[in-house]
């Protein structure tokens, strides 16, 4: 397999948001040989050829996966697994298989169970995202300054430079590589613990009498609040250890703020706020 | 007086983000005959002369306060007391004094416990900031679209009247009317929480390691973090036992989530998803 993008073929696998951004950031900024799709909704395939987003669009996978150097996952974690168990047998040998669901751990290790050896998988998840479903609002523009992470228990080969080749190119700013289980870890806090926390406060009994009180703080910590429910579902349960340690670890800290607060700590209270205004300085808006 | 902005003396009491932003507004939307300030830092009161934002400015408040119709309090919430309390003998009869601090109940008693009768003190809260300090960071856009929270007591009266109209012309969407506990109690929940939440993910232990897997998610709850420290001291003390009774239900709240998830109940965590995606879509991104 050549480094060179236009002699490959690559396979979506679900046009939704993500697949649909993803197959037209690929068409956007590569050139390669051949852009397919697989997908169970025949009208977005249609859609999106028509669009010139994917050269062709299949329902049935066998001729693509025959003949792809590439394929993307983009479905739900759990179906992402059933569609490589039940579709291994025809893939291509040396085919680079990725998926972009926002847990890896699980399923790395169920996919590395049963993969093929002449056949590669490396986990991937997009840190970027939007509050709708579906291949309509899919948008190429959501990966530009974003970060990309591999995740990989093995020695990067040549897969993970090649990937990491292709998210850079359609825009990403940051490829990092790290294991299935300390990406697991981090995205516990990063990323499930604040859409929880959106959820809560979305939730609160408080949220309909506050109306009138509703800032930009109050709009920036419960914008996720808006939430894909199944898939989020599925997110959760799969990292569960993991966020519920995430989750008891903040519940002991706001403990902590409530007592310095209660305890009328005014130095502590002040100092908790210069630190919190130094680290943040450090992240991008 | 009248209802004519034309005829009316306004006095901006410190030029900071808040201030400066309300008198770049004014200037910006109104035809006022004067539009004044008070600041104790000369060359902050040189250069918003030399741009035209005021038309005069005072260290001395003496003046301004002899002839000023309405006077606009853009201090800290200490600050504000003490300086009603210093200068009241110097207001002119009718005044109209409003502030713009973030917490009202502990103000608006103390302000009403000495306040002379002649002269009348409506609560305000701007719905709008910035994470930067100071003049130069001011800025009339901040407050547009947002929202104005006036607090009073009593019967609302032509006073009231005369601030809606001036928010509302300056850029405001939205101006209502509520009790200066109504207001501490929701601001607890919809602006102090979600600025504790904020601080508490950014100074967490594990913010440092999950520097690499940080979205939209986490930089969109914890933008506030970045917090004007000395300010939000005082708030946070100011509005004490109601901020603490919402930081308990919020904790009550995640702890509830906890248990959903450690019994494994999917539906339950599903509908918790589709019930805040509902009611998040009721208000503005």
């Amino acid at each position: 397999m050549e480094l060179e993008f236009e002699n490959l073929n690559i396979t979506v696998v679900g046009l939704g948001l993500i697949g649909g951004s993803m197959a037209k950031a690929i068409r956007k900024h590569i050139n390669v040989k051949n852009l397919w799709a697989i997908e169970v909704n025949e009208s977005i395939i249609k859609q999106s050829k028509q669009e010139r987003i994917i050269d062709e669009g299949f329902i049935n996978p066998t001729y693509p996966l025959n003949h792809s150097d590439m394929v993307i996952l983009c479905a739900y974690p759990n179906t992402n697994i059933n569609f490589i168990k039940d579709n291994m047998h025809k893939m291509k040998k040396n085919c680079i298989i990725t998926d972009t669901s926002g847990i890896k751990d699980k399923i790395s290790r169920q996919i590395n169970e049963f993969i093929r050896e002449d056949i590669y998988f490396v986990g991937g998840h997009p840190m970027a995202g939007k509050e709708c479903i579906g291949y309509e609002f899919s948008d190429s523009s959501i990966f530009e300054g974003a970060s990309y992470i591999l995740t990989c228990n093995h020695n990067p080969g040549r897969q993970i430079e090649i990937l990491k080749k292709l998210f850079y190119r359609i825009g990403f700013k940051e490829v990092s590589i790290m294991s299935p289980e300390k990406h697991d870890e981090m995205i516990a806090f990063t990323s499930q613990l604040p859409h929880l926390i959106a959820c809560a406060l979305v939730n609160s009994d408080k949220f309909e009498q506050g109306l009138d009180c509703m800032g930009g703080s109050f709009k920036d910590a419960t914008r996720v609040a808006q939430i894909n429910a199944e898939l989020w579902s599925q997110l959760i349960f799969e990292n569960k250890d993991k966020l519920l340690r995430a989750l008891a670890e903040f519940i002991d800290d706001l403990n902590k703020v409530y007592h310095i607060i209660d305890n009328d700590n005014k130095d502590t209270v002040q100092s908790y706020f210069e630190k919190s205004t130094a680290k943040r300085k450090g992240i991008s808006i």
